[in-house]
């Protein structure tokens, strides 16, 4: 089935070198025919690594490889498949890992144990490792500083636009770069992480800082993020620092000089997330839900997120219907704190629904038009406290049976 | 926009009478046109009640009514319409229940805090109590001992068969009987009870034990399904016993002699639970996933839910793929204690992984027919300890968006 690229798509930006990275994709006939479906990169030496991976408790081997890699806090290389996730496929999976790593860090002359790995597609089938090894001397000979957008195409699986995004940070009085790769599609309602990104900055930051300011990044971005509340058994973002850049030294505990990096970081993360969900399956609108008066941030998250999982919600907002019944339905059944008699409702910046009931008389042509375009915003103020929680999701639309109800065959 | 009517309906089955209850439907014109929307019963002298409601924290005024009047523990008449809600209504909409209940029970002759009452229907718009009052004194001198099956239709909105169960229990010696209405097809995901059921027995029960074998059944029937994960605001399930059977007198501690008569309270609800499910929303495959292994009861019913609420698995069964690799990726999000390399999964009987891999060599003709059917059987064994679980749903079809999908109006 050939699936539409989606309206809500944006153009891949222009993607500069990062000083240290250099990168490629090729076709190793892992799963599709007549596209790129290995990625790889080398990174030079004395990069270091941080990562984030799905809290989901069944994850693939690649991240239970990545997991054990990450607290030597270095990394030399890269290599991603799609076309199989090679999750739940026991010991033999393993290996799959095991074998990829060490082929990889045998050709770019670094230790199994500095080469990351990530795979995505299908559960529970063998990856035919022959095929990827097999395509990896060539590959690893082509690797370039300008090989990002191809790398972002060379991830993708029922994604329909490649997905990248960039930054210039300033650490003391330095300009660093921050450029990141994401797929995603369907399979996803990030816990930890979402999905497969990847970031790589010339900073030289040592390995915890970097992993302090990352989970924080990820809190903040993909984890406000849901297309279908299915959390993937293979979320993982890795962030490289190269260290080629030449700034102040960023000592262990560098939360105040990395201030600005670390919100362009945030700042990539939440545009490579929003990317993510404008490539929702099957979606045709963006949804942002913006909930203040709760209790706790943590709180509004929680109710943000039931309206953004509610299939009645999405399906409303697909059909262009400006039901706010269901905005309420979805409060009311999130387990939080929530006052009936003091709910407000917007849609559009129009306040249809103020402390438990309707608005009576509200204009309802700027809602009509507003459900009629392709950004769709949701306000819910509980009037209890100060929390507040932004997330994004999409609509839920017959391209998504479309795509899910097929066969895999 | 016309519904078909579900491929899993069933037949509505003979309902005799149940002494000390009469009951009706008629035609209001709340908002359908063309068919009865208007339910009355009315209820012996002496007839106690128990109830069961939403958990949603944004209950309709209704709810709110019935709260106020089960301490009561008595019984004289019942009102439900189909149409409107009358929820997230303010001061006006519970106005809206006590004039219901006010009228009613003059009509009844009886106290309007014994008169309970059930709305349902869209969310937000003031409830037209005119046309329900106006409605109610002719209503009230048709009701009839043989009205079952025209208030089981009155009540339906989306649904798109009505919905009855009815079975004999014994207390002591004697037989009494258990007869039961619902109505549900979307918004239905039970937390303490789901949309609106009525049941009625000629036992003698004091409103206590009445209580307690309520919640125990509706725990194990209604509370095991959804739909679409989304909880309704007027889930309501209320129990009439009206005390007309000969038996052996029931102690306010009387769950012994009530054993057989709760085995068979669960079956009506059971059966009505399922016919819900059935008439889900756009629903072409009934699933039942039954949970083993698991660390406790209630784990396993997470489980259990998170692979009900999951758009993959439904999908992917409305697709006819038996893709056990998302049921593994749904029983990980779900936060429950599991162990991948422990898990086994089967579909209609067959198991296709078990400890983490897939089993090499599997039959699969008996899966591809099973997938092909109308009732389909996942199991999962997790492997840990004796925790088990049973959860019915059906699957997420282009239906689905169709009814939820359209405009209103």
């Amino acid at each position: 089935m050939a699936i539409p690229v989606s309206p809500l798509a944006t153009n891949l930006p222009d993607l500069p070198p990062i000083d240290g990275v250099r990168l490629g994709a090729a076709a190793a006939g892992i799963r599709y025919k007549g596209r790129t479906d290995l990625v790889m990169a080398s990174f030079a030496p004395g990069t270091t690594v941080a990562g984030v991976f799905t809290r989901n408790i069944c994850p693939g081997a690649p991240v239970d490889w990545c997991r054990a890699a990450l607290p030597g806090g270095y990394a030399g290389g890269l290599v991603v498949n799609a076309g199989n996730a090679n999750v739940f496929t026991g010991k033999a999976g393993f290996e799959v890992a095991k074998t990829t790593a060490t082929e990889a860090g045998k050709l770019l002359g670094v230790p199994a144990g500095q080469v990351f790995i990530a795979s995505t597609g299908v559960i529970g089938e063998q990856l035919p490792v022959d095929r990827l090894t097999a395509a990896l001397p060539a590959l690893s000979k082509n690797l370039s500083e300008n090989g990002w957008a191809d790398a972002a195409r060379g991830i993708m699986t029922t994604d329909t636009f490649p997905k990248a995004a960039t930054r210039i940070a300033h650490i003391g009085d330095t300009e660093v770069r921050i450029t990141g790769i994401a797929k995603g599609s369907g399979m996803v309602a990030p816990d930890m992480a979402t999905m497969l990104c990847f970031v790589a900055t010339d900073a030289k930051i040592p390995p915890y800082p970097l992993q302090r300011i990352l989970k924080r990044a990820v809190d903040r971005s993909f984890n406000c993020t849901t297309v279908d509340s299915d959390t993937s058994t293979s979320d993982t973002v890795l962030l490289f620092a190269t260290g080629q850049a030449e700034h102040v030294e960023v000592p262990e505990d560098g939360d105040r000089i990395l201030n600005n990096f670390a919100t362009k970081l945030g700042e990539v993360l939440l545009d490579l997330a929003i990317q993510v969900v404008r490539d929702g399956e099957g979606a045709q609108k963006l949804i942002r839900i913006d909930v203040t008066g709760a209790t706790t941030a943590r709180s509004a998250k929680r109710v943000a997120m039931a309206i953004a999982n509610s299939p009645l919600v999405k399906t409303a907002v697909a059909g262009e219907d400006a039901n706010w019944g269901r905005i309420v339905m979805a409060v009311g059944k999130a387990g939080e704190p929530a006052d009936r008699d003091k709910l407000s409702v917007a849609i559009g910046g129009t306040w249809m629904a103020r402390h438990g009931a309707v608005v009576e008389g509200y204009d309802e042509a700027p809602v009509v038009a507003h459900m009629k375009g392709r950004e769709i915003k949701i306000a819910v103020n509980l009037g209890l406290k100060t929390g507040c929680a932004t997330v994004y999701t999409c609509d839920l639309t017959h391209g998504y049976i479309d795509i899910n109800g097929s066969y895999r065959s």
